[in-house]
Formats: C-alpha cells, structure tokens, sequence
C-alpha cells in the first residue's frame, strides 16, 4: 500500500493519483511507503511522460502539520529499490490526497505557464523598453506577467546591496530567487538587468527547471548604448565619476548560448513591439502561453 | 500644455488621461510640465475620487528610455503649487501615454486585489496548515494565491541567513519586500512565518499601502504548540540543544491591533477551512475578491 499526500505531479500528463509532487519545499507533501511492497513500482507510470522527477526528490519531507511524518530517509532507498519504484506496471492502490494548491493549478487558472524572460544587456540597450513592451503585449492577450527591474529591485528587497563586486553578484541572484518565485506561482517574470556575467546568470537559470529560464540578449554595439545614454551613466563613467561600468570599464560576458538574441539590423533598431513580438512567438512555440 | 507619460493614474476612478501614476519605481514614467501653467490645476480632477497620491510621488522619474526627462525636482514645487496643482477645472490639455501595465491592470486580469496576509504565531500554532488550506478555498473561488513561507524561502532567496538577531529580522525583511512585490503583481500573497517581534512585522505592514497589509494572528496558547510539537523542535528546545526558541527561551510579542485573530475555543481548535473561512470573509468584505 502507498500513499501519497501533497501536491500535484511534477511529471506532466501524469494524472495526480500515480505520481510525485513538484517538492519545491520540504512541507508540500509527505509519501508514506514501504520500499520493498509490490505497489511502489506501480508509481512507474509517470515514465510514460516527461520524467523530470529527481531521485533526492523522491521522498518528500514532513509538513508542519503535525499528521505528517516520514518512514524513510532518501539514503535509505537504494538504486535498485528506486529502478522498482519506477517499473512499468499499472497503480491500483496509491491513495493521493491532494494537500495544496500547486504551479500546475496555478497555471491552469492563468491559462499559461510559469517562466522566467530574463533580458541581459548594457545600460541602454532598451531592456527596460523590451521588458515594458513585452508587459503590455502579453496583458493585451490576457496573460499575468511581472516585471522584476534591477534598479528597482535595489529600493527594496536589494536596499542593503551597494555596487562592489559581491553585491551586484548578490543582487543578481536575489533576483533569481525571486523571479523563480513568481514562475512557481504561474506568473510570467520579466527580469531586466544588466547581468553582465555569465556565471551569475547562468546560476539563475540553474534555479529554473529545463526550458523556464529563457534569457533574451540585447545584442546591442556599446557605440549606439553610449549614444542614447539615457541615464548620463556613459558620461560619467568616461570621466572617471563611475568606476566599473559596465562596457566601459568592466566587462560585458555576452551570452553563448542564450534562448534570444535581439540585434540591431543595418542602422535601424528593432522598433520595442517587434521586438517583443519575437519573444511572444518563441513563447507561443514552446507552449507558455497555455496551461 | 501639460504631458504625462507612465502608468495609470494611483486615483481610483480618475482616467488615465487625467492623473498620475502609481510610481512603485523610479522607471515607470514621467511628467513634464512648467509649474506655472495654468493647465496644470487640472489635474484636480483627480480630488474627486479617494485621493491617495503622496506629494513625494507628485513627480514621476525618469524612464531608462532615453526620451524621458525631468524638468523640475520634487523639493522644487511649493505648496502652493500642488494647490495649483490639485485644483477643480476640467483638463483639455493633458495628454497621457500608457506606457506599462500597472497593478490595476493586473487587477482587473485576476479579478481581485492584490494584498498580503501575513500568518504570525507560534511553532506548531497551524500557520502553514491554514495557508495551505487558505489557497485552497482561494484556489477553487479562481483567485489567484501565492504562499511565502518562512522555512522554504531560507532554501532560496535567503539560504545565505542564519539564525541569530540580525539575520531573522533580514530574514523576514525580505519576505516582506518580495510579498510586497507580489501584491503589486496582483496576486494574494500568503506569509507564513513565526514573525515573534512586532517590530519585524510593522516594518512589513509599511511597504504597502493602507489595508493591503492583513495580518492573522494564530492565537495558540504555547502548550497547545508543545503538545503538537510537529517539528520536534519544542523538546529539543527543552532540551538546552536549540538556543532562542521562540515561546521557550525567547519572546512572541503578539499583535496588538491586528486585522485578524484566530484563537481556540474551549478545547477545541476551529477546523483549517473554518479558518480559511474566516479569512475569506475578510477579503470579501474588504473587496480584495473583486477588481
């Protein structure tokens, strides 16, 4: 006999009654089994979809709520014992008791998926204009999505972050932290700072599941940002007042291997809705705009 | 002539051609105007609604984009002119370009308000029991409810915090800011944390405007929680092995005018979805259920 309690599948077209939840957090769910019962391979119909479950997820921690507990530890299950959780035979007896409203439900209700557009750039290479184009284009088709913007990210939760090296790294990963959040509660995050390291990016996207963190590139030449200068922040930097900016005295990493790259064509810039429209379609093609 | 370019106007039932925007950021529009035309007083349409625009926000900043600009600071305008400013003809001249999605959009997406219900109490006072129950009865009315909660946001956002003075008020800092945030998405953000100093709590209830701060106070007498001991975490408090337990050996300063109390009654405990309840009402009647 198994039981499971918690949230929904994380294995997509895997109906709630034969699969694992998404276990975000310890206090989603708890499976109460024994490893060695004919019933636990039965879970292996979550093969047939897209597993993405991971093995030190199989076992979902206790709830706060005091029904709750665990019979087994992660470590306690061998790979054999996980390859039997996994087989081919249809469930008959796993109760699922759905304890919380999960991202499945929440996407469901929204009628889009979770994810994360996360727009890297020079300062002026329109990332705040794409990010508000965007905005408006995905409201107009009915969709939530939210702007997380790195200045003003820093008036708030990031109010305690300077500009040296280790808080702009921390600022960023906040904003991962964060921008995973809002994907988890089913919103579209738009996340919109300069980000001129890979390394700090690429750590944002590790927080996302496969597919979720789509980064978008504003491939634009550090001439045309120096031109529109919208913030005078070029000015300063060439004379000396900003140290470390960005393209001028610290570098800019672009990305190898980024979902969008958005460029300048000839001598014409890319007017913000078509570039937006770019972004919808790839999201329209990869399924974010449906439950 | 008088323009305005941002978001929509902060002002319930104030057009859009007619007020100023809500200014959660630094980036989100702009006004240009000359203090002494007389075009400006029209802006006084917007005293006829609920008034709730702060002289501080009164000048909208500068937008990354490069076409937006400031002509006057803030300090610069007497009180005299926000008179002016707020007077009662009718504009003919003010033209508004709708530059973003804003809160209210969002709000009129989801069909609801965007608030935070912050849970405080003890360990084992059911906190995560009624936000899990919480989303659920908000989940099945189609409103759209997000759970921050104390323990799963210290794997994330604030894995880098550990447990002494400073780091649980940074702690719960933050998770006010990112609830903050995600009222302004326009979704109901449930906190779930122990939160023991009421400090902590009002710095919180001042990120967000009036009434959108609703705080639930899980009124358990201690022995109940001990009694439940979910985590275990009482004994080893007991025990001398936990150091500044809140209830054992360090305060819980309850609410002292807070919106919401939950309490035993006799000896029994109202149900999670008695609680829940409770709680819906409260948005109901307050009109966070609706746009």
């Amino acid at each position: 006999m198994v039981t499971l309690q918690g949230t929904r599948p994380f294995v997509s077209g895997c109906r709630p009654e034969f699969g694992y939840g998404p276990l975000q957090s310890s206090k989603l769910g708890f499976a109460r089994f024994s490893v060695g019962d004919n019933a636990v391979k039965n879970l292996g119909l979550c093969r047939g979809g897209d597993v993405r479950l991971r093995y030190s997820r199989i076992i979902i921690k206790a709830m706060e709520d005091s029904a709750a507990y665990l019979t087994k530890d992660c470590s306690a299950i061998s790979g054999k014992d996980l390859q039997m959780m996994f087989g081919n035979e249809k469930s008959t007896n796993i109760v699922w008791h759905k304890s919380s409203v999960d991202k499945f439900d929440r996407q469901e209700l929204l009628q889009q998926k979770g994810c994360v557009i996360w727009i890297t750039g020079l300062s002026g290479s329109g990332k705040s204009t794409l990010a508000c184009a965007l905005s408006r284009c995905l409201h107009s088709r009915g969709k939530l999505a939210y702007i997380l913007d790195g200045d003003n990210v820093r008036h708030g939760l990031n109010c305690d972050l300077g500009f040296k090296a280790e808080d702009r790294a921390e600022n960023i990963r906040r904003i991962g932290e964060v921008a995973k959040l809002f994907a988890d509660a089913g919103v579209i995050c738009i996340a919109s700072l300069i980000s001129p390291y890979r390394k700090d990016r690429d750590g944002c996207r590790a927080l996302l599941p496969d597919g979720d963190f789509i980064e978008v590139f504003m491939d634009m030449p550090l001439q045309v940002c120096e031109a529109r200068d919208p913030k005078g922040l070029y000015k300063l930097a060439r004379a000396g007042k900003i140290k470390g900016f960005t393209g001028i005295d610290d570098p800019y990493e672009p990305p190898l291997n980024c979902e969008i790259v958005l460029k300048q064509k000839g001598d014409n810039c890319a007017s913000p809705c078509n570039m937006a429209e770019t972004v919808i379609r790839y999201l329209e093609e990869k399924g974010y705009l449906r439950a």
